[in-house]
């Protein structure tokens, strides 16, 4: 199968995946949305591993509850020495550049790719290494705060190819990338 | 009729209506679009009046065309004098902050406003000035640029009320400001 790179993610209608003080309360300002299947089941059932950097990691690690992924987890950093204990078997450490990174995550058999976690996505962007998009906007305007989208090394062409609504307040839009042929 | 305030605007899908340079020619990566009605004829049809800032009036002044606009346009400045004679019984100056502005306008009898220019719009969101927004997403990311959206006072709510796709390529999302009752 082709090789792929997908983010699934929530933005603010200003483009912020977190608020100024880190937190994501906001995303709960339409509580109606955690009654509806907005897609997440569907888009992970197509990923066989994902890849996250440190601090998305780390953060995980600190929610109050079991660990939520049934994939294997690729923890990108260079700051780490190793995974804790207590994730041994479901996430796993990498070091290098993204293609060094990349290649050994094919190279055990994975290429359905889950990229999380804002300073990766803007880091794979940087680099075009990013096929497709799933971006839910939650419709707030938070006015600052760490946002999805970073510097880009030139401009990169995407196509909506499908667009959804959700509790009549939500949108999701799902972006391909356009390579040249 | 209940008074709007309206915006009806392109991005990039990272959120810009302008690269670094001011430059709108990423709004061209997608030409096909110039073939299909994406609804400014009936935007601006339910609308009575523009307000735009300086920077949009002189943009469009420069412009090597006819004067596009059918309804009034209102130029909010402080730096400007007047209206530049050709643009008479077509542009009208606006002085004042953003609510003696929109007072001189109602008693003019208009009360459905399109609201342009990048920096206006902004201002209008800041005092929560802003009912509806068109936005179409031209989906390129750019990296950098004049951003559509910019500080605001507190969190704003909104609700996406309709989404449509074009040229199986853009998007363009509806949304409407949702205000406790």
């Amino acid at each position: 199968m082709k090789k792929k790179n997908s983010v699934f993610i929530a933005t603010s209608l200003d483009g912020f995946i977190a608020d100024k003080n880190g937190g994501i309360d906001w995303l709960d300002t339409i509580p109606e949305i955690n009654t509806v299947d907005s897609g997440y089941a569907e888009f992970t059932s197509k990923i066989d591993a994902m890849v996250m950097g440190r601090a998305t990691f780390e953060t995980v690690c600190g929610f109050d509850m079991d660990w939520p992924y049934e994939k294997p987890v690729f923890v990108a950093s260079t700051k780490l020495d190793r995974i804790p204990e207590a994730y041994a078997g479901k996430a796993f450490l990498l070091k290098g550049t993204l293609v060094e990174m990349l290649e050994e995550i094919y190279r055990q058999g994975y290429s359905q790719l889950y990229i999380d976690g804002g300073r990766l996505i803007q880091s794979f962007l940087k680099e075009d290494l990013i096929d497709e998009m799933v971006i839910t906007i939650i419709p707030v305007l938070l006015g600052s705060g760490a946002p999805l989208f970073g510097e880009v090394s030139e401009m990169l062409r995407f196509e909506c190819k499908k667009s959804v609504r959700y509790v009549d307040a939500i949108v999701q839009n799902h972006f391909v990338r356009k390579r040249d042929v």
